[in-house]
């Protein structure tokens, strides 16, 4: 398991790399969620999602040596830009293996970045094997999207930078997909905020960790189908899911809706573009699922990178339906 | 013409009211626009734009007594959200007059805030009037939207904050309307940055101040048409115009198209909602229209108050059409 140390040495190792990213507060929202909520925005990231930290520090954390064949992962989205774009930064070639269905968009990111593109199959096992199969190929180094400490303890960086930014808090939401996010925040902030709350959120149609959870061992899903395409994993991972036993408090789950209702919430009162993967923590507390009031409360909102025609699907739906 | 000392004084006053606006960059706007840019980030100002500032010092600059009977102004938009919010956080009565096809969002705003609402006609000479004459009606002061040395001094505290955050500059790229915004950062920039250059920014299709700076007096204009709503001044003010004269170093104009570019620009890659107005500055940059190239320059990203239905005709337009 991870230690506070090796999160302490990811931020030394990433911090001048990284976006300190800001922390924003609202009062609408304060009211609405009857909280005194804090934002912490990693939508405003490099490459636009909080997976920008752990893929740093995996790369920063390998040798010289170790960097020359380049390395490679298979992703559809998030953790594939973030390593392009640390890639690009270190000047190391990163090979990323998307889906044949990967959009436009995505692609365009990645390729900004630089990175080769390689297409291989739909699902996240094919892609997963194919970019193994690769490293095995070339001695490009593969890098993992969450079950690693070295991915784990970068993204825990924020726990650190939270206690920095805000010196205490009550509680934190955070959004749960394979657990690399909440592992790392929840070991760096109940090793020092001995009193604060960890809370996952989750997507009801998508809910591998709640079921985790409350089993208490690994429960892989069948059928997902969520918007938050950032968290459709189909089980947490066997290094991250004993941090979230050990450490988080309890996994909510937010419907659908809740989430497109609190992405158009984000962006027309905060004027932040986040993604539905990002606003599930934003969706709990404007739904009252959030068990607490009155607390000071820390939602992280982790990524925006969205499709802008899908965007503009949810706000007519949000804004004419409700 | 107020001085720099004015500038200070407004700063004292709001500073633990109004926010400390971030900066941020981006590795592809400096790229696209051969500049290294910084963006001040007023579409997370309070109200969602810079007009709180102005607003919020022309409160805090009356007394007790004169706040007694509450103030009026008249305003479609942004200066009339940010008095409402300003007189919230006060405790003060604010009566906004309206024009009778007020946006539903913008409706909804200011009264979000507490404010009464008046509708009156449908130009702003109007509203102005008729707040104007609500003030000599019930005693409540008459605040003005940008012709007044409280407001541009409010407004110039952005001056001196990105001198506190970015210490120096090369330039800095101001959206212009009635020019309370531009005057107040030129006045506070040019006193303390010696060399730094000030460029106003105005839609081709609302140059009242492009015309009047190039004619060296005030032009009215007598058409305009803009989705750029904040910018829709017919004359730049009597007290804010020679200000202008004496610090501005050019005034640059943008297409209708080049603005919804950026927009578009900024929701996608910087994850930020910034409005037409308040977009102008790197519509600019991304044009090609700024005229020096490899410098150190601050846009200021103005407001970010958008009726999402229109942006998501504008995210159609420009991801479609370009």
């Amino acid at each position: 398991m991870i230690t506070l140390q090796d999160v302490r040495d990811a931020k030394r190792r990433i911090s001048q790399l990284a976006h300190t990213t800001p922390v924003f507060s609202s009062q609408t929202l304060n009211i609405l969620s009857e909280s005194s909520v804090f934002l912490k925005a990693e939508n405003l990231q490099k490459s636009g999602s909080f997976k920008f930290r752990g893929a740093m520090n995996f790369l920063l954390s390998l040798s010289r040596e170790n960097l020359r064949n380049g390395v490679v992962t298979g992703s559809s989205g998030n953790h594939g830009q973030a390593l392009a774009c640390a890639g690009k930064i270190l000047n190391t070639n990163v090979t990323v293996v998307v889906p044949e269905d990967v959009s436009a968009a995505k692609l365009s990111a990645i390729k900004g970045y630089g990175a080769r593109i390689e297409r291989c199959g739909r699902t996240s096992t094919e892609r997963l094997n194919r970019a193994y199969e690769i490293s095995q190929q070339t001695g490009a180094i593969f890098v993992p999207p969450f079950d690693h400490p070295w991915i784990m303890a970068g993204q825990g960086t924020i726990g650190l930078e939270l206690i920095e930014q805000l010196c205490d808090f009550d509680a934190v939401l955070v959004p749960c997909g394979g657990c690399g996010l909440i592992s790392g925040i929840s070991k760096a902030i109940k090793e020092i905020l001995k009193n604060a709350r960890v809370y996952g959120v989750e997507p009801e149609q998508s809910n591998s960790t709640y079921l985790s959870f409350k089993a208490g061992h690994l429960v892989e899903l069948k059928n997902i189908n969520t918007i938050a395409d950032g968290l459709r994993t189909a089980v947490p991972g066997t290094l991250t899911f004993p941090v979230v036993q050990k450490y988080v408090d309890d996994i909510l789950l937010v419907s659908e809706q809740e989430i497109k209702r609190a992405v158009v919430f984000l962006l027309e009162r905060m004027k932040l573009l986040v993604e539905p993967s990002g606003a599930v923590t934003v969706a709990a507390l404007l739904s009252g699922k959030f068990p607490l009031k009155n607390k000071k409360v820390v939602a992280i909102l982790s990524g925006g990178n969205v499709d802008l025609f899908a965007l503009s699907k949810w706000i007519k739906e949000i804004k004419q339906g409700g």
